[in-house]
């Protein structure tokens, strides 16, 4: 059961979720633009449907609406950001108009974040970098749910790494992916639907392969991507464990285990490695390799090859980021669906912070 | 059927190899040393067993024994080189030179490479960095063997990815994986046993999918890792891109289908969209980020808890780089088993240079 509501209304309905919780004008704006994004992409549950949570981790003292993003550490292509506990969606794009001021200087510039929060898609931050004529990187990791190759234990986020590369007339190249091999989301909507899952995305308490949604509550795990062993997820679990070290070693925040959990009803480590979630934002101005122009020529190139590939009967080879698009212009006119379980969620924000119905 | 060698032995043969096809000392040994390197690790598909590939690429002019690599584009964090057709097994490792010299300088350094051959294991390069207190990337492309999901037609090569990072007291975290679901050297060893594949690693001309490992010769492609769409091949497919743009696009080598192929027989493209192979190294101070003593606990305090992760019964989790560095223990002493045919192609190596017999 889904409920249709416009771009407009939905936005309008977060700003003021977010300006009741205490954040500024100008952040309840931003976090609102990361949040519908998702939602206009068609990553449903990245976007309103987690409204709700950041609501309640607010309501938990573990977000700090009016933070104090500071610089604490840095070179002329490096620094680490302390997101005083703010919302990851305000806090990361801020750490990538740092990277991104520093490749205008040196080329490149890298910023690992601690003492943050969930950040929206990772995509949003990644492609901040398009306008500015450089490649966007962005990493954060997440609550563990992910079980290494072999194990029992969830010791990893699902750990998304997103790439976005300019382009001169095809749209850009927009990757933005979980290492494992289902988000999170995808898990979520086949538990509304009570469907089975396939293979390969999720194991049991013991660690045998599970085609049950629900077995998350019952002490599974989500799986590397690659799935088992033979299929590669030692491959999945090494570039989870990337993503992992690079936000949250590199900046100082908690790694692996002691991550902090997006629901507020799971307790935080009592034994912390660090601060908060942690994030890594990259950005790489293309002139820094070769003119900027040539670059996206043959960008236009690659992608225009990689479209006439030969396929499958009955299939096309996509490239990174065309689906989300094509999902984005048909939102942005017919508006956006919304489940009816997270209609109820907004209604029940509405009602706690005096806000006018959605 | 293996026979073993010392290491020594298959050093100075290759050492001699190299010589004698117009390689000065001092680039004999460092590509002698990135070949070895690989079989030591137990990568026996990217040793010694490809020396006859090089001899026949110089055979047919495609490598230039004698490269003038140099610096054609740079900032203060990046740089693109030019390896003058040298081998990727000394070009690479320059590169790499310059990315942790303009690290120590501005904190990192990244630096794509045109104009190469295949670079030998990408996690030599990437373990450069170890030394220098850096965390160390490698990346390269390579002959197209890959379909894209969906895809008939290969268009990417095994695209690997190299990622290390320094540590205190445990060993270094090195991750080095193909993005595709199995490395060539795995279905090499299939071939040689005449074994089945499991599904997800390859599919045949039409795209279905195959457990014959010689489905190769017959249009048959690798699978991105994930190896279906339902199991995230999507994610491999992007990975694997990504690797492309940044070794080639952003350099001005080949890319993607025009990816010179490693063996000699397979014609070069005739409308090249760059020069030669492409490969992208990456430098970054682990102090960039924060005091290096402190970076580094964390590593050791990550990588014991991660050693520790419950397991599945009779199981055990390890940590990247864990079972290369147990066969390279045994190997550098106990010698390196070289298959009965790998052993064949270094006799008519000998033969064909007037070298001393292995």
């Amino acid at each position: 059961m889904e409920e249709i509501f416009s771009v407009d209304k939905l936005r309008e309905f977060t700003i003021n979720t977010f300006l009741a919780i205490g954040c500024s004008e100008a952040d309840a704006g931003l976090a609102t633009d990361v949040l519908i994004k998702a939602d206009l992409r068609g990553i449903d549950s990245h976007g309103i449907a987690r409204l709700i949570g950041y609501v309640r981790l607010w309501e938990a003292g573990r977000i700090n609406p009016a933070p104090k993003i500071k610089v604490v550490h840095e070179t002329p292509s490096t620094a680490v950001v302390d997101g005083d506990s703010g919302l990851g969606l305000i806090v990361a794009p801020q750490a990538m108009n740092i990277a991104m001021d520093k490749a205008d200087q040196v080329g490149t510039g890298w910023v690992s974040v601690k003492n943050s929060n969930h950040f929206g898609i990772a995509g949003y931050h990644a492609m901040m970098a398009l306008e500015r004529d450089m490649v966007g990187m962005a990493m954060t990791n997440a609550s563990p749910l992910v079980a290494p190759t072999f194990a029992t234990e969830r010791m990893l986020g699902t750990n998304p790494i997103a790439v976005s590369i300019p382009t001169k007339e095809q749209p850009p190249f927009v990757a933005d992916l979980a290492t494992t091999t289902a988000a999170n989301g995808k898990l979520e909507i086949l538990q509304r639907k009570d469907s089975e899952a396939p293979y390969g995305w999720i194991q049991d308490k013991a660690g045998n392969p599970s085609k049950d949604p629900h077995e998350l509550k019952n002490g599974g795990a989500l799986l590397p991507l690659g799935g088992d062993r033979e299929h590669g997820s030692h491959k999945g679990y090494a570039l989870g464990s990337i993503v992992d070290i690079f936000s949250a070693v590199f900046s100082g925040a908690n790694y692996g285990p002691w991550a902090p959990p997006f629901v507020s009803f799971l307790p935080l480590s009592e034994n912390p490695v660090g601060e908060g979630l942690g994030h890594f934002l990259g950005a790489m101005r293309i002139d820094a390799f070769r003119p900027a122009d040539e670059f996206k020529s043959h960008m236009d190139n690659w992608i225009s090859r990689f479209r006439s590939t030969e396929a499958i009967k009955g299939k096309k080879v996509l490239i990174p980021g065309d689906p989300e698009r094509e999902i984005e212009a048909i939102r942005q006119n017919d508006g956006i669906p919304l489940n009816i379980n997270v209609v109820e969620d907004l209604k029940s924000v509405a009602k706690k912070l005096k806000l006018e119905q959605l």
